[in-house]
């Protein structure tokens, strides 16, 4: 049986096309065949031109790097020069960025195509939702903010996409759409040209259908300082299930992944032990909050001045302090994160991975929310690097995915734990879905 | 004798217009005659347009805030849609920003009129120098990298300026130029729309001819949550004087401005004591050069692999790594520098201000260099407020200030403790100054 190229993941269509085996027109042809077949019901892109899609393969020059013809979808939170950036926001209607994104740019020279924007919640913050469904059922969030980014990867629209986390922004759509996710360590992705919301927590991240996806990005965009060694055959890892603060929010089907996870990775040989945290880690999730929120009062200062009226009560709530975050408040917030990230990398370099839940559990029946992120925020303000696997399910059928995280700019060591924790869980790479319920 | 408008303070000229004693046009008027005599000596713009400078002032509408009508001139790292944005580099020749950085959005969302760009540094790191001159003495460097915007208020083209610092530039061209500037606490005013150089170090600073001249900008862009109290009588302060780590590399007319400072602080009734800070802060400017490189790595990546052969060897270097700069190394000056900002502030809760040597002396007599940001180095990593204070001199009669700063987030207080200095100093303002040496 032979796939279309839009089910390749894309570090299968980097090898097809390196070996001549793929012609970069034809994947992208097949991108926009599957495009028109899923987006009326995904509605994964807030901006996608055909043929503006075409013309960047037709402008391809001689082969720069593995992403080379790749079809990559970008997040309407950032930047792109050749497309319109509106951050979901009417007060970014129609706007044309004169510059792409550090990441786009990136991503550009290096021969990747910019399939399209991609939908997100409102400056991938609060207010306007977007309006993505996720492709295993329509009646269910994608999750968010990164909710386009991470539908297009799943429906198999785009074999790359681009998203942003500050709190749980891309690891928890990809536990709902089922695909693999990253977040690198803080600062090791140029953010520049994404629209800020946490100066200190806003992370550049990415979805793929395989780990050596997620590499790909990891690699060419320099999150890794050489080519990472994703092991085909097995080799031992030492991994660490770690329950998370607020766990009693967990449903029973993501507390089963975690254990079903724990349970294979056995299975292949790996040494699993189980870690608690210091308490000190017990109100991270707050701590991650209080920055994001504190920090968001400096954020959309610009636009509540310039244009009140377009804004909407988030944004309006976070610039006049209606949480009461004092700067007294923010400040021991930074004290308590870099304290714990510095307990946190010492705790865990004793292990190639430590295994958490991935998400409350399936993407709610909803499109009115785009979840919650209480299992992402720990993560994201110790600055970690970050991967969701999918390879587990929940209620109906849904995905619901493990998260895999290392100590910060141990990235390229959590690409290959991730990658043996894939072949573990017997999901080394999924296929795109378009569920029609 | 009466002043011309140029020479006002610009809490002064705020005062003037809201008593209907001065108007915006000539205001405007007179910062464009001083320009026009001043520029070809001082070549403090990269940009200015005399038509849009008072179009600007055409369609001011109502009073919105302190800042209305008053000049600010923009450091070129910092977006403006009307005007273009260079970095000073050849690859943004001629670029123009769709959309102002936040920082100029507020400013004119407020009534503030832009008056141009400014010189910089290019990419505020290295590479092309600017052509500023200082007004003391064009065969002087007026500092850098925000050169041009110290120099516009010391010439007084501009009553107020903004500028960006992530090692030392703000509070090194300000006591170059004899001028007041402060860098507030990391993060306390949006960045978005400023070039990016170092992710948690770079922080947007700003320029005046008086401590009301900085708590102006403080108070509108929000750095501080409700107006500042700056007492025109005395208030008793307490201060401490520190002695910087690599001091030996101060002159004599920085250590006797620093000195000369301690005794008037005294005269004036302050309380003031010695302070030595703990060992482990003696690494803090190394720790603030691993920062800084070590993002930088990230922060050019773009330009490397878009425009390799526009960018500077100081660029490719930092992308290339050729410091050696681990992500290990990185790491731990990013614990380093977390662990010294909470001891800081337990440490400077003591006192209202901390008063130590501005810069290693007078600007250096040449073009070819921006000076050293030796004794900025670790309050930028601090992440604390700092101000620079004028009022002493060195050779030639020419500047040296002092720094004074607080625990993070204590900008009001810091703003009140500045102005009580500057009132010991015997320097409570200074006039625009332009000597043809």
């Amino acid at each position: 049986m032979s796939l279309e190229p839009f089910e390749l993941t894309a570090a299968e269509a980097t090898i097809a096309i390196n070996k001549g085996k793929l012609n970069p027109f034809d994947l992208a042809h097949s991108c926009i065949e599957r495009f028109e077949l899923c987006e009326r019901q995904v509605r994964a892109y807030s901006y996608f031109d055909k043929e503006l899609f075409l013309g960047q393969v037709k402008s391809l020059g001689s082969v720069k790097s593995q992403l080379h013809g790749l079809p990559i979808a970008v997040k309407d939170m950032i930047d792109t020069v050749d497309m319109p950036t509106q951050y979901n926001s009417p007060i970014y209607k129609d706007h044309q960025p004169s510059k792409d994104a550090a990441i786009v740019s990136i991503l550009k020279s290096l021969g990747g195509i910019i399939s399209g924007k991609t939908d997100t919640h409102e400056f991938a913050a609060g207010g306007k939702l977007p309006a993505t469904t996720n492709p295993h059922n329509k009646v269910h969030t994608a999750g968010g903010s990164s909710s386009g980014s991470a539908a297009a990867v799943a429906a198999g629209t785009a074999m790359l996409s681009i998203g942003t986390q500050t709190g749980g922004s891309v690891l928890r759509p990809a536990s709902f759409c089922g695909i693999f996710g990253m977040k690198p360590t803080f600062g090791s992705v140029s953010r520049e040209g994404a629209k800020f919301y946490s100066v200190s927590l806003d992370t550049i991240g990415w979805f793929g259908r395989s780990v050596s996806d997620l590499s790909l990005i990891a690699e060419n965009a320099r999150a890794v300082r050489k080519p990472t060694k994703l092991a085909l055959t097995k080799k031992i890892k030492n991994f660490a299930i770690c329950k998370l603060p607020k766990s009693n929010l967990a449903s029973d089907c993501a507390n089963n992944a975690l254990e079903e996870a724990a349970k294979l990775l056995i299975k292949s040989g790996h040494k699993v032990e189980e870690l608690s945290l210091p308490k000190t880690f017990e109100n991270l999730y707050q701590t991650q909050l209080t920055i994001m929120k504190g920090e968001g009062r400096t954020s959309f200062l610009a636009e509540y001045l310039e244009n009140f009226h377009l804004l909407a009560d988030d944004f309006k709530n976070r610039v006049e302090d209606s949480n009461n975050i004092s700067f007294e408040s923010l400040r021991d917030a930074y004290d308590h994160a870099a304290e714990c990230r510095k307990e946190f990398d010492n705790i865990a370099s004793d292990f190639d991975g430590i295994v958490s839940i991935g998400a409350p559990g399936i993407a709610p029946e909803s499109l009115d929310t785009t979840g919650d992120a209480v299992f992402q925020r720990m993560w994201s303000v110790l600055h970690v690097p970050a991967i969701s696997l999918p390879g587990f399910f929940g209620e109906k059928g849904l995905p619901v995915g493990v998260q895999i995280v290392a100590p910060r700019f141990m990235d390229s060591n959590l690409l290959e734990a991730a990658n043996q924790a894939s072949m573990a869980f017997n999901c080394t790479k999924v296929l795109p879905i378009l569920n029609r319920h």
